[in-house]
């Protein structure tokens, strides 16, 4: 299997999730007024933002993954499909999230299911990138650095799941923070991981 | 991130919403005959020729706009995920249309969606086309005229809003309006572009 | 636009289509069994089988006939863009006739989307094929062969939705009959439409 | 037809199939708590994993066949659509699985249904590997141990369908072993195939 067509498959996966997100927002019925509908619908709209940008950001780093990597065996292949599994898992707890106005237990498997993909993606970044797979130019800090990156989530989302209990508003904050972090600090990170070595990160 | 790839992912992006607004056309429970099925579907039908049309001439001209891109950057990403994310939101408010046929609280929420597509669509090309990124021959002028002619439907869309409340069969009229008129004036404004400098627009 | 670019866009549409026919087909509700349910939605797959297999025969009529066109301009991207809009139509008419089990104004719904399918892929045939924008070695008669052959089938539906009142089984067999046709007599077909000319059809 | 272009819409036939696997993932109305919806998903949930592990092995499977055709002629055409049609057809025995948990004919109708993709798989590497088609260092013996290998588990599933009745949770076990074993013996696998001729299965 070419780099190439599992780019390809890969982005054909997360185009379509990131579209069905939507699916979950219909018309709901024995509702008179689009008004009424819509004042209802907006937790679920809030839901298909986050997670559009979540699946956004996802899609930006797994491309910028593969980029590094020389060649794809068989458990790379296995790594990204479960990887792509999780990722397309992620319109149910944004639906249930939306159903239920934020329920601990939805906002909890959110977190889980975002814990995973980061574990996974941390998985196929090293995996992938492992001595015989990595351009030459690639310095081990470098390497680390950037699993640190997209590891260091995990704890923000496990953070966000043990305060669900208590104060949902906060763990959805956590949710939020991620993204907005990794859009607003993008450069600042680009730097950092290109700091740990000497040429571009592409 | 290459320009091929963005293109590529924003087109699977347009292709899926394209094709989901069929998903709103669905039987009817509790209907007995499929005559009647589908007289009441009408309004739905006619919701889902809109925007088929309004959604293939985004992207016709997101096609365009990429074309003068010279390079994609983070800020250029972000915007184009933020474009794709209002696009993949026009199902909803296409559907409430649909189902409420033509409520004004409907035809106002898919009027300020179109509004910020054009919004965001005039942002790309302006942040895409800035002047490290654009081709040499292209001339100040061009760059403002194509900004105009994709941000000029934000004006008819805020009358569409505004008149919904009053009219709701004009707001709607302005909605066709926008896609009729490009569709049969393409060519002038075509020549409109092209007047303000010398090169073909490709 | 490219050639390339529209294929691709093209395809999307085309395999997003005949996937989407399977979420007509979902576990009823308010039935206990599996062995109830899959009886009862036996004319849905029926249904899901036929459309998949018209929609196959549509791909490849497309993609034969895009080989063939020198250049893309913008009425053959609005003619283009109006027949994805009806081969998006479809899993509309094939679920109403599933769920209706073949009522008679499903079945006539399902014969007028495919006379314009049909109508609109003949135009695109000949605007594509237009003097200035087909191969040189083309002939006249090759190509209103294959115009022919495009819209022969408009007739077989047009019969279709005129006994559909009668004779319902009589009508779902013409649409039936028409890719158990063009699948089996395939071959013979090619051979006509060379036969009208000298050089391979590619 | 060539080549690149099968494979092209097939796997954006794959990407989506596996995709829509979530939609049958959706918050049940009438249940107040998230909780309460995530316990009751469980055996929907596992049939999604199942259903995306069982069709990201054809996907890999259908790739492997493709690379090694050296041409698509119309009838490999029309075994691919109807291998396509029966993969797209997956999501609907997945649903009911999960919707019934576990009914006999639900986890039937699976089981036939991985049996006819088998079955069009190896007709597919037949037909695209036969004398005038397959890559002159292609062995008759590696042939034919490709086309057991993957004609295998078509007895497991029919043991699976005899099983059902009698025993769910074995036949759901087999179909869970079928992938299982082929991600875990995968090297063995190619060993053998490998075995069977000199140079690399690529």
């Amino acid at each position: 299997m070419s780099k190439a067509r599992l780019e390809a498959f890969s982005d054909g996966v997360f185009a379509i999730v990131i579209t069905l997100l939507i699916l979950e927002l219909r018309p709901e019925e024995g509702i008179a007024h689009a008004r009424e509908m819509i004042l209802r619908a907006i937790p679920k709209i809030l839901a298909f933002v986050l997670s559009f940008i979540v699946i956004g950001c996802y899609w930006i780093a797994h491309h910028r993954f593969l980029h590094h990597f020389k060649a794809v065996d068989r458990v790379l292949l296995w790594i990204n499909l479960a990887l792509l599994m999780v990722v397309a898992f992620i319109p149910y707890p944004t639906a249930l999230i939306g159903a239920t106005h934020g329920d601990v237990a939805a906002v909890q498997l959110y977190g889980f299911t975002l814990m995973l993909v980061n574990l996974l993606g941390t998985t196929l970044w090293l995996y992938g990138t492992r001595s015989t797979n990595h351009p030459e130019a690639m310095l081990p800090r470098q390497r680390l650095r950037t699993a640190m990156a997209h590891a260091g989530p995990v704890v923000v989302y496990a953070g966000a799941v043990a305060i669900a209990p208590i104060w949902v508003v906060a763990a959805l904050a956590c949710f939020v923070a991620v993204p907005l972090f990794f859009v607003l600090a993008g450069p600042a990170i680009d730097r950092y991981l290109l700091g740990a070595g000497k040429q571009s990160d592409g």
